[in-house]
């Protein structure tokens, strides 16, 4: 992209619009899914770790790296449910991508909406091996920030084209609604849980609260559903019924940070759960029969954020949809980082040395 | 600094050097000593965590992120020795500092000089409780990119002002004499390590090879010498021989990081070393006698970072030595995400509504 090695390209919230845009929603998630397939499927590969957190009383403050040993990515991410309140987001998120062979960033990008499409290609790709055949119809509970994401890479991915939307705030579903109608859905909007889950073939929950919640309980839940279970993601935050998850194979991104943070923090710590990846690779499998509940208990997992930066680290290039960074300093000797200061226009401590010379 | 949610402040390098210059080289040093020493002080408020590493052949990538409760940082740092000879820096970094309250990144900047300064003044602060009363001569030992800052966070905050360079690239030592220069040193140019500890209260060690080396022998450090050892500070890599590190009182930032990645990962796990946090806060003695061989163990640490964040946030207020970055998405309502895209100015995504309309 450049050979000024003092320069990291940055990509912008606007810029990430343009690029999104000018690539088309449901291109950018399928391609994106291609991507997190495909990371998912050299699993082996990644250098894994669960996050680090930083909790507060107000949120959680996340850093998320991981490395396939060329590249090495990070993001930033925090969650604050009571964000919303003040006018900000409840997850704002960046990253970075590097080269892990000389561990100079490649690529510093805004990830807000970014994570927004990976969670929704990942929620997708997840599906894809465990909802029934033939799911066109999905409940989507919870109508927030993240719900029309979901909504169209579910179309993109699994053909579904309708939607029972839910939200405890009317006014969230309506936004969903409105944002959604004319872009090739049936939608319904519901007034509890219950009517939502109502004839779906998929139920995904993506709410914000951070305390034990129980979206769904088990009554709701028939056989032969998948549930997509993104919004239970951190330690004390879930949206489930202990009884639902005794009754569904569970499939999890990485099981020593899902075993913290999502569902199963419900459950025994060697409650059987089945990894993504072997799904994905063939080596287990997915969806048996018409009968089963299938739960992607899904936390967001480094390698997605990874997949979504190489995306983005390759569609900007030859576009405009990036700005120049001078991030890393780049004297003209490597080792001359102080002659740098010195010779810098107008230095005062070029000053101070003629002075006394 | 901004009501524009969407804004973080970036300081630059250009903006770094513009800073530094501006505020001047060693008020800089003094004053960010001062932040390093209260963020010391109020050690026990501190989250803190070794560094999370990602070693690979080439080098390490590291995460360095620590939080006050009210403030979190966290800093960027990568280390390939071979880079140099490649036209790279061995180090660079960039970090963050965000608000706890919120979640939202307050400030990014370079670290590469930040860095830089603030292993300076870390070591001058440690200098400061622990080097022989009245000295005035150190050794220079490594006259790569950090040489000359050490040498002026001494000279500032201790008034050294007589320095005996080495490095075994003779052209590395001339490129630091001629920096410093006019600057107030006396300066001795040597041919060996040996010739540069003569006579020097304090020896300071900052080479920069990624292996066991051993820069200094028992034989030449005598009775009351301070070594400040600032090079070896990962897992391998290491710069005093074994039996210095017996016959000296040992003095580190973060035990836990420093038993990994110190000179002291070469002794038993349970050796005995002091915290410098309580030999600033009167908890422990520092230097006890003239005779003592005291040794600042340095690695670096996150808290460093975060009072070095914390002082070029504050210092920035009112200059012009930053740049805006539109990092965070700000959708007019928090929840509407999606509603950013559809309604941005020739959205494809609204044309697709209003065609299906």
């Amino acid at each position: 992209m450049t050979e000024k090695l003092n320069i990291v390209p940055f990509v912008s919230v606007h810029h990430m619009m343009e690029l999104v845009l000018d690539i088309g929603v449901e291109r950018f998630l399928s391609e994106l899914t291609e991507y997190v397939e495909d990371d998912f499927r050299r699993w082996e590969q990644f250098d894994k770790t669960p996050r680090v957190a930083s909790h507060s009383h107000e949120g959680v403050i996340e850093l998320m790296p991981t490395s396939d040993g060329k590249h090495y990515g990070f993001k930033y991410v925090n969650g604050h449910p009571k964000n919303t309140r003040e006018g900000r987001q409840t997850v704002t998120a960046f990253g970075v991508l590097a080269d892990v062979s000389n561990g100079y960033p490649l690529l510093i990008s805004e990830m807000t909406i970014l994570t927004a499409l990976r969670t929704a290609a990942t929620s997708a790709l997840a599906a894809k091996y465990l909802a029934p055949r033939g799911a066109n119809c999905m409940a989507l509970i919870g109508n927030g920030a993240q719900a029309e994401f979901q909504a169209m890479a579910f179309k993109g991915l699994l053909g579904v084209n309708k939607l029972r939307l839910y939200d405890i705030d009317p006014s969230a579903t309506e936004k969903c609604r409105r944002n959604l109608e004319g872009l090739g859905f049936e939608i319904v909007s519901c007034t509890t849980a219950q009517d939502a889950v109502e004839g779906a073939h998929i139920v995904t929950t993506v709410t914000a609260d951070k305390q034990y919640a129980t979206i769904l309980t088990d009554n709701m839940v028939g056989p032969g559903i998948h549930i997509n279970g993104v919004g239970g993601d951190c330690p004390g935050k879930t949206e489930l019924h202990r009884d639902i998850l005794m009754r569904s194979d569970i499939f999890v991104e990485y099981p020593p940070q899902t075993r913290i943070e999502g569902e199963i923090q419900q459950l025994d710590a060697n409650h059987p759960v089945e990894e993504l990846w072997r799904v994905i690779t063939g080596k287990a499998e997915g969806r048996r029969d018409a009968g089963q509940i299938t739960l992607f208990d899904s936390v967001g997992f480094a390698t997605e954020d990874f997949s979504a930066l190489r995306y983005v680290h390759d569609k900007i290039v030859g576009t405009s949809h990036f700005a120049e960074l001078d991030l890393l300093a780049d004297p003209d000797e490597p080792r001359d980082l102080f002659g740098m200061l010195l010779r810098f226009p107008g230095s005062s401590l070029l000053a101070q040395k003629k002075h006394s010379a």
